[in-house]
């Protein structure tokens, strides 16, 4: 391990560069033109893989974005296996103009790495990239098993690994899954997330007349579908943060008074979070705390909304359609299928018979959470607290990685979510970034973790 | 007057030619591309002014769009002035793709004009034009004073003109004021409209968050700017059609039994119009008729909104704002002030505080209505009479014509509106059209009412 170490020590600057090539690759999968760059991405990682040793590095093709594999599995039979998880898409980079300086020309700047995809997920996939290759370059050796599966399609449905995991068990066997794919509570103090939201996405599309019409020569005589649009959304939520679908918190685990400690226990300044957010006020479900609220209850959002005419100054136009994206956050033990289910036949008996509703479930994601004590759980606190100088919080986290809920089902509760993101990282936003020392700290923290790990599992 | 529609017969070709070119140009004043257009618009009616013989033929520039005058004021003493008014700006062409041939290259197809502002307003008031230019080139006089009042910005606002109204008041004395703006009820079958209703066009802003965040991680514990406009939007008008604004209706004035039995008795098949709206089903105030919602009731539409992710493709964000543009649309007595003034105060009293909502008051004009027995109105019925064939039909639109409630702050309520434009000639909707022989007929139509006007108040 020392020696690992000393290499990831040595070859700082190296890292760094590749993981700026890998940045600047706009591999946005949710948007048609970025396809041969989604390929680009993936074969670059996989290139990588190579170098860094590990055997079997092959793309996986599918419908959509190519899985990226590797594997390196000479740790003998009474070594565990462990599975590493991380995603090579970013989000879309709109609004262009927001940023900084332009999302696929990463820079360093106060000793961040800007960049879409920096924190989210590239950065920290890469962490474990160099922290086998640091093993394998100067031991020739690991102290486990190790199997990486990289997804193209996380930001966008993650359609092609839902598929591929059951197909693919044995390839994918492994004794616990390891993600870094999650934020730390602040720089100095780690966090290992055992709980995620899950999620159900949808369009909705409401039709009125067959083309945009003049809203004084038919304004009062046929319904108005922006109109409809806004009663329909009116009725999914009310103003005090409740979703208002029947049936949709029927299923949500009961906080206990332990977990709503455990929350409680985590460092959180709200007037800090505040400014970061930039919204006027904290608001939400009034019976519980805001870290509640973000992570342990389940809600209901509109991301994005449009219909009639949306160009400079006045257009007098009873439009012909609406279109809005609404997306839930579930947690456990909602059943995303079921959720999907309710909210569809919700819209369907709000809507009124004078437009035509759509409903479309675009992707469905399972909550998800850990057992708290494992070796591999363990074995991750250790290592945080070496490179760190201090234990991580246990926390729950608002987001989703819908792979977790999948390798759930057959892996069972072993999840290790080791995140090296801050909370104030922006993903998903403008000026996404990347603190350069997590990127530093997270390959020598994963080094410390698989032999931990390897000498945990092997006792 | 025989000589004048000789020489309409005869010119048909280059006046349609004429407004072939007109229709090129791509005034559209909302805009900004569009400036020059707009210039270029202006001055070549000013242009085709001169070739019809009037005089004092200028543009008056102002802040917005320039005014088109011309006039001719030789008819003597005892003879009635006329104002011809219309508008040489048009509405935006969005969205291009629904146009089968480009708005902006006129072509003929099946005895109709195809381009945006054929019907709505250059083709209407270009009749005018040629009406006089016919009487001029051949008897080298008129029956009545004539002046021309044409303005561009009628699609967006009319400030520049509402603004030279009161301080031009004696350059704009007339008798009557005369505006072709509307619509027949057929092809055979004309309408003199003697009520319009006034509009109140809206901007509504909504700002939650300082930057588009990730939903999973804040939603729940900041308010949605997109669910907030919902909820707003839905508190404006219920989903029967009824405005929520207090005191909305407080200055309405009822419908009299008399008024409702005009308003049933035009031909209107109900039907026919739905299929045209391409609309689910009819809608709209449960007390009142199709027609009566369509032309004599107040309503609220929205008219465009947009927020959050809208490319293809699924975003998790949680928007930091949305835009709606929410017009109303007002019948008399309701001042336009007043409304905007209730509807912002309505607005600010339901908004949250976990929001920011901003209200813009884009345009606000006054509904009209005018007296249904005077010379010029009978003069109208007759020419329309001789030409068509038949009686016209006395109507109210559910559009508005800003100048009109301008105008008859000083004329009084003698305005005549003669409409040569047809139900569906899809104005402010892709494939704009004009009927070819109503451009014909339009122009015999206003020589036969210069001529029964000018006999008519002589007497």
């Amino acid at each position: 391990m020392e020696n690992a170490l000393q290499f990831a020590l040595q070859n700082r600057e190296g890292h760094l560069a590749e993981l700026l090539d890998f940045l600047a690759i706009p591999s946005i999968s949710t948007q048609p033109q970025h396809r041969s760059d989604m390929v680009e991405a993936a074969q670059w990682l996989a290139e990588k893989m190579v170098d860094a040793c590990l055997e079997n590095v092959q793309l996986f093709d599918n419908d959509g974005h190519p899985l990226v594999y590797g594997d390196w599995l000479h740790s003998g039979p009474d070594a565990p296996t462990v599975l590493i998880y991380g995603h090579y898409d970013v989000q879309p980079a709109e609004p262009f103009d927001l940023w900084e300086t332009p999302p696929f020309e990463p820079v360093l700047r106060d000793n961040y790495i800007y960049a879409r995809g920096s924190s989210d997920d590239k950065g920290q996939v890469y962490v474990h990239v160099k922290a086998v290759a640091s093993y394998l370059k100067t031991a020739g050796t690991l102290p486990v098993n190790v199997k990486f599966i990289v997804e193209g399609e996380e930001e966008s449905g993650g359609h092609s690994l839902a598929a591929f995991i059951p197909e693919n068990q044995e390839l994918l066997a492994a004794d616990v899954a390891l993600v870094s794919d999650t934020a730390m509570i602040g720089r100095d103090l780690p966090a290992i997330v055992y709980g995620l939201r899950g999620s159900v996405y949808t369009f909705l599309d409401v039709t009125g007349p067959s083309r945009d019409l003049h809203s004084g020569s038919y304004g009062g005589g046929i319904n108005n579908p922006l109109n409809a649009l806004a009663h329909i959304i009116a009725k999914l939520k009310d103003e005090q943060g409740r979703v208002l679908i029947p049936g949709f918190y029927d299923k949500v685990r009961p906080l206990l008074p332990e977990e709503r400690e455990l929350l409680a226990a985590k460092p959180f300044d709200q007037d800090a979070w505040l400014k970061e957010a930039g919204s006027p006020e904290i608001w939400g479900e009034p019976d519980f705390t805001l870290v509640e609220r973000l992570a342990a209850r389940p809600t209901l959002d509109v991301n994005g909304i449009i219909g009639g005419y949306t160009g400079p100054g006045r257009k007098t136009v009873l439009p012909a359609k609406g279109h809005a994206k609404i997306s839930m956050r579930l947690v456990p033990d909602q059943d995303p299928r079921e959720i999907a289910a309710q909210y569809e036949a919700y819209v369907k008996s709000i809507a009124p018979p004078s437009v035509k509703v759509d409903v479309t479930i675009a992707s469905a994601n399972a909550p998800s959470i850990s057992e708290l004590h494992t070796p591999a759980m363990e074995a991750a606190a250790v290592a945080y607290n070496v490179v760190f100088g201090r234990k991580p919080i246990l926390a729950r986290e608002g987001g989703t990685i819908p792979v977790v809920g999948q390798l759930q089902s057959f892996l069972g509760r072993e999840t290790v979510l080791m995140g090296f993101g801050l909370p104030d990282d922006r993903i998903h936003s403008p000026n996404e970034r990347f603190y350069l020392p997590n990127f530093y700290r997270g390959i020598e923290t994963s080094i410390h973790f698989l032999d931990e790990y390897g000498r945990r599992s092997r006792v």
